[in-house]
């Protein structure tokens, strides 16, 4: 197919109908109605700003949750703020229905009205990023600096944003890093079209540092200061933020995500496709074949989790499974791969892939020089004993199965394991080569490498 | 037993009996005599020494292999040296009886008479240190000035080596790294008696330099050029050579052999016992059952050998041995230790402890960054694809047995070999948990570490 044809076809698809405005719009007018009036009976001095992706007209047809924030003066203490936030985000949420409490780094009120989720965050009326106070307040000035420059290439983003879910490189939570739909306003503004983002893949990448405000000639100390730690940080890309000097739009993209993006962008080049923006869904498949396949292991630990939002959970799941392949590798067992995530409202599991389930009953042991106390106490203390070079070594007896394995690492704290996790992951379920059957299809996509592979079809996370 | 009962016990075994050393002084003298006959007829310039234990009067009872050095004038050239000596050699060898050559860093001739072992070593009549040619020329300079300076100690340095022989620590052969005599005696006549240096056993290795002739202060630049370099080499001591002060007389002893001197130092003093000079044998074991005890395996290789004095042939065993272990650890497998040696008069063995001996069917391939040129080749060229960072992954697939994997890495070259025994090796035969019956108690001793454990009952190797 012509590279026209697909993006017609793409656009057809992404772009909200008459209709769909229309309800945005009405939806968005009595929000902004409601939440002036609840101010007005609460007697606060408040304005409500429309911020993100609706704001902005750069969401995809049907995903259309609004951001309602909720801006005090800047004079107010953040405590107050947080309270009476809160409070007036409470009251709006009981005129719209059902609502509930969220947990971000301050809580704010998630609501439903008319079936469109309603996030209403309390944030500083900010006019510059001088102002700045809490991580939430830069989102109006994001919000009016792709207004003012986006020049209406509304549809341009509408592309970028429905390629990157549909590679798989969406997303700016820190457990995605992925791209944000700010980043990829600012690329199509900074590069001019979808198309001429996706050509310049490898030169963005090159040019490494984006600066489309001219941060660097107006504030040059504190431009520099934020290139230079990103750089360090050996991030893929610094774009200093329109509107904020001191912050990279693109602190929370990843290589691996960068990477999807890099390949992905030449090979719709070289042979454009609608699938590139809407993949089959992941192949089917038996995930017992696939650990024949490949003579490994799989083992499982599931486990109750908190109440916790994705963004505070996933990152622990991150680090509780990094923390078991770490431990694993140092008593011998290969990890050669590691899947985390939710299972079902209260539970997550943790895949690990291993190279064996079963080890030797001896370990070697190393322990100090020899011409030390310590070293004079490990000769003492140990029967079968030797040297290489200066070094002591001792067999060890150990749990052969990693059951054992695992029970002893975890009884003795030596797996780094999620802050909210330490106490449930020790109490977790452990299956080896087996999965319950609504993690079936999890395992499969985790073994055969569907889930994390840069090639077949992969679905957004 | 009190340690002056244990002392006069095993001098009763170590020291020559009036008849042992009527015996040795009659054959020095004859040999001295057929020496000095054989230079004549062939008209050479060359003046007999007799060097080592024997010419020292440390030798023990039992144990008086003659080195009869053929010293020639400084001014002769090596090549011819070298001709005319081993032909000097050659006719000496041909009036005792039987002789062979045997080959170190020149030839020399080997002999039998009246069945003692005597060797006759071509060297240049140094005076000085300054005079030395050949690895072999100080040893004349390092008799006269042990017998300069021992002071009828000689009985100390006997029960010292005997000490060494019997914690198995005495050898200064390359593939031993051991104490030589030469250095027992230096220590002896530093401390003052056997049971002094045992004293001291920490104290020397906390001193580190040991300096009998005072080098530092006659040649102060040379002596603390050798000290600087044996230390920045790690070793255990340096005892600058009185002879030499360019050399290390300790230059090959092991921190390995000095650790089995620490510790059994200590515990004869603890505890005085003449097992310490004469251990009993190794115990007897099943090496199957030590193999069950432990859940290792261990795999064998038989291969042919060039003939090779044990001076070339065991580093050269020890290298590829490690070249195996660093090659089997690279591909997964966890190498617990490894055992070498001759098997019978052309063959010689190599054994590996190891974790296991299956591994999964796949292996995870770690390639090139994805934004090079290698990236992007290694995208297309594989198809289950992944990133880790900036870092391609690539599953592969790989022979999943032992016997497989070590037959693709001989293939390969991907074992580093000793130098005469890459072709050999290639055509190894490779047992699996299994030795031949010859080697049976070979392969216990190695799975107990009994052969190199500092505890249990070491017979020297």
């Amino acid at each position: 197919m012509e590279m026209k044809e697909v993006i017609a076809e793409v656009l057809q698809k992404i772009v909200p109908t008459e209709e769909e405005r229309a309800f945005v719009k009405g939806v968005m007018e009595e929000l902004e109605g409601i939440a002036r009036e609840k101010a007005e009976e609460l007697g606060l001095e408040v304005k409500p700003y429309f911020v993100g992706s609706l704001a902005k007209d750069t969401y995809l047809a049907g995903d259309h949750d609004v951001d309602l924030f909720l801006a005090f003066p800047l004079d107010m203490p953040l405590e107050e703020l947080r309270e009476k936030g809160l409070g007036l985000g409470k009251e709006i949420g009981k005129t719209l229905g059902e609502y509930e409490i969220a947990y971000a780094e301050h809580p704010y009120v998630r609501a439903k009205y008319r079936s469109v989720k309603v996030d209403l965050v309390p944030c500083y009326d900010v006019k510059d990023w001088r102002d700045v106070k809490t991580a939430v307040d830069r989102s109006i000035l994001h919000t009016k600096w792709v207004n003012a420059n986006l020049n209406g290439k509304n549809n341009e983003v509408r592309l970028l944003k429905r390629f990157l879910k549909g590679i798989a490189a969406y997303g700016s939570e820190i457990y995605v890093r992925g791209f944000s739909g700010y980043l990829s306003e600012i690329l199509v503004i900074k590069y001019g079209s979808f198309v001429e983002v996706l050509e310049k893949a490898d030169f963005i990448l090159r040019q490494k540092v984006i600066d489309p405000a001219g941060w660097v000639k107006r504030e040059p100390e504190i431009a520099m200061k934020t290139v230079k730690r990103e750089v360090e940080e050996d991030k893929p890309l610094v774009v200093i933020d329109p509107v904020d000097p001191r912050r990279n739009v693109a602190a929370n993209l990843g290589w691996e995500k960068y990477g999807r993006f890099y390949f992905k962008a030449d090979e719709f080049l070289q042979k454009p496709s609608a699938e590139f923006f809407f993949p089959e869904e992941h192949r089917k498949g038996n995930y017992l074949a696939e650990m024949r396949r490949k003579g490994t292991h799989l083992i499982t630990l599931l486990f109750e989790v908190p109440e916790l939002v994705d963004d505070l959970l996933f990152p622990q799941l991150e680090k509780s499974a990094k923390g078991f392949e770490k431990a694993l590798s140092r008593e011998g067992f290969g990890v050669l791969g590691w899947n985390a995530g939710r299972y079902g409202a209260e539970k997550a599991f943790i895949m690990l892939e291993l190279d064996r389930v079963e080890r030797p009953r001896v370990k070697i042991h190393p322990g100090p020089e020899f011409f030390t106390e310590r070293g004079r106490d490990f000769y003492r203390k140990n029967e079968r004993v030797w040297l290489v070079g200066k070094r002591l070594y001792a067999e060890k007896v150990v749990n052969e199965h990693i059951i054992g394995v695992l029970r002893g690492l975890l009884e003795k704290n030596q797996v780094a394991l999620g802050k909210n996790l330490r106490e449930t992951v020790k109490e977790a379920e452990i299956l080896v080569d087996y999965v319950p059957k609504p993690l079936e299809n999890e395992a499969y996509l985790f073994l055969s490498r569907e889930k994390e592979g840069l090639k077949g079809h992969n679905r957004p996370l």
